[in-house]
């Protein structure tokens, strides 16, 4: 750690993507969620630095996991946290995004953690608007606190992140928490790899920095750390579906190809898992697996971001 | 202003309606408001005077704007918030509104707001409960806190209400929130007009106290507030429900019409915005559009009802 | 009482039936909820004892009733509470009930508020996560807290439990409410009825230590408390289902059956009700009717439990 993770403060306004963080900023925030995971793990974990504040979750797509972990997030650091979950309500009455975006921002929220299932809405939105902007998963674009948390993940078990080599498998096509964490892991100086069947792969997976493999023996082969994809079947319009069986069988982590990476290689996914689909659950529940503390550490991560936001808001 | 804002009550147990309150009474709440404009624009927007205090949301119909609008009014102000949106839990399990109404009763709530799709709904719970009740809007009779912050807005840009003209827009037959808008700006010495086809006006518009045009080129001459209102299509039924299309040309705010009124008038609309049917997207971004700042004034006059409610009831 | 209420505590990491607790508990459970009816009916109802702490109300099924009983409860002992409805999001994306809760498990709660369709669906998730359980309702197993609640209405009402008759009437099959009441009552030293048709009835309900009736009449001869039951039709799978009429005529409580009882006899029913099938209006809302009462206590007695259960907790 090369600064005092209490005066760290994010420079930016708003967080839209790993795209663009420094190293610097990278490691700032990964120093400051470490304050959190100790918070988190004691009896009383309420601390009142967004005291006053306003944290307005606009979920346009529906997500139980991310919303909580930012709504726990928000509520530690004492901040009013409202949910909005709009696909139910104002979208129906025809109002569009930068509308609802409008309105919510004449409410003088001072953070709004956001999702949508288009690439890019978060951006445009995020110019709209008077404060900070969090994207929490922007079509297949970027997803920054999956990956931030799996950083912290990586850091925490394997003591550093560059040099690391980092294998992604799975439906990287359709997949923003990949396209954030290749951008991260090569900020940070891992190698990573991408691992998939070609239709899953995006057409030009090398410009991205990473090395593609078409096989798991071969792209596992001495890797440290596994991290596994949902299959995103809902977002596969048009792309050739495999069937499960065929999909387990060619790319589905189980024991035996696990047994192609280093001995202590590490296994995470960011969750929900299909079991069965893109891992089997002797390793999803396995000694190598780091998937709950994944969940753990997005509540630490998020209240980071917060907080690091929060300290660059004018203050009262 | 005739007192302290800080020292203002109302000293009613229920903000059922515009009807019946007094000019004192409404401009009280607005100088209130005016005090929480304020503190919502600072960093730290948290006061205590509700501390303690239970708030219920008790939304029949769903609505996005109002609900947040008044969930982040009674965080603001310190109270525990709880939303029930009914439509999908007890409702279909049988319950009467009155079952409901008791039962949350039973709860000790101190405030409860409430909408509901039937004219009436709403003060008739208000008679089985302990608590104040304030209307989110009941039917097509009342939207008591809509009419408040369009007040707040109007003050707030022409520095009075008095004397100034204003035309209602639109769908006046089923709309709560022009029946309560021509209730407060009669009470407050304004000149109401409204404007729509024969088939959306009540029957004996006159009666309510407002000059009837039938023309927008007639109704807007001189006006200095141009108030247009929602096409609630959800609501017509059995109504003649003209085309988009032709209710646009006839009806809709373009910058052709809007140039019939004042040069210095201005535009509102309750929200959420149907762009391209009751208002172009020119005028409702324009210069002359209070569109953003009504939902500013909206969380304000929501903290205004609710504390200057809170100052009558007994205290601990 | 035999003991400081206030220094009270569940010597229990969850709460997950009645079964199993001893006189002892549930007497310092009642006396504790106690403190928190007086707490309740005050202006200022906030305490600080669960501050920092996090309660997260996982429901399966949805219940606006005993979910907000339980949101109430947590949000005026100070906890950050979060509502997660299952049923529409993470369920759907293929993710077992083990995963959700290792998911929430990993998030820190100190507090786990769950309801679930099947039951054993709570114990199984109590075994895998690190907080303390409540039982919100599972299957047709338990629903402690509304037995407690039960309890405590009838104890401020009669002054006691022990020695009461208390016949419990309807859909005993397929009813937790049932089985919780007729473990505690037995447990209390009361003396318990069952009344229903045979085939809402248990196969061998007397081996649950009551008195079988089939006949209202004879069934609530002399009886001090008459606790109705939710019709549970959407539970009544493969069973014969009465029609509404033939069912109301022969179990439904009106005024007439109520004379069998004893002069001073009271009536209870878990709610929602269904008016006109298991309980006639003028008796649900009549002079002997604790309806009203039991859902206040419904939320004393789960800041009982939530209280109690924390005081178990380790300190900070």
């Amino acid at each position: 750690m090369t600064q005092d993770p209490s005066s760290f403060v994010l420079k930016r306004r708003h967080l839209l993507g790993i795209e663009g963080l420094s190293p610097q900023e990278i490691t700032g925030l990964l120093d400051l969620a470490e304050e959190f995971v100790t918070l988190n793990r004691q009896i009383e974990k309420k601390r009142t630095s967004l005291r006053g504040r306003t944290q307005i979750n606009l979920f346009f797509e529906a997500s139980t996991r991310t919303q909580s972990s930012f709504e726990l997030a928000g509520k530690r650091l004492g901040a009013d946290v409202m949910n909005m979950s709009v696909a139910q309500s104002s979208i129906k009455k025809g109002e569009t995004l930068i509308d609802t975006a409008l309105t919510l921002n004449a409410m003088h929220p001072d953070i709004l953690v956001m999702r949508h299932a288009a690439s890019g809405a978060v951006e445009l939105l995020s110019k709209k608007v008077d404060c900070s902007v969090v994207n929490a998963g922007d079509g297949t674009h970027e997803h920054p606190t999956q990956a931030l948390l799996d950083a912290l993940t990586i850091r925490r078990n394997k003591g550093r992140i560059e040099r690391l080599t980092v294998a992604i498998c799975g439906d990287i096509l359709h997949s923003r928490v990949a396209r954030s964490n290749i951008i991260l892991l090569n900020q940070m100086q891992a190698r990573v790899r991408a691992i998939g069947p070609s239709t899953l792969l995006p057409a030009a997976a090398e410009r991205l920095g990473v090395e593609v493999f078409r096989d798991m023996k071969e792209g596992l082969k001495d890797v440290d750390i596994v991290m596994m994809l949902r299959l995103q079947r809902e977002r596969m319009n048009g792309s050739f579906v495999p069937s499960v069986q065929e999909y387990f069988h060619y790319y589905g982590l189980d024991e035996a190809k696990l047994r192609y990476a280093k001995p202590d290689a590490l296994v995470m996914h960011p969750g929900p898992m299909n079991r069965g689909v893109e891992i089997s659950t002797a390793v999803a529940d396995g000694a190598q697996s780091l998937i709950r503390e994944q969940v753990e550490m997005g509540v630490a991560v998020r209240m980071a971001v917060l907080e690091a936001l929060a300290r660059n808001l004018p203050h009262a």
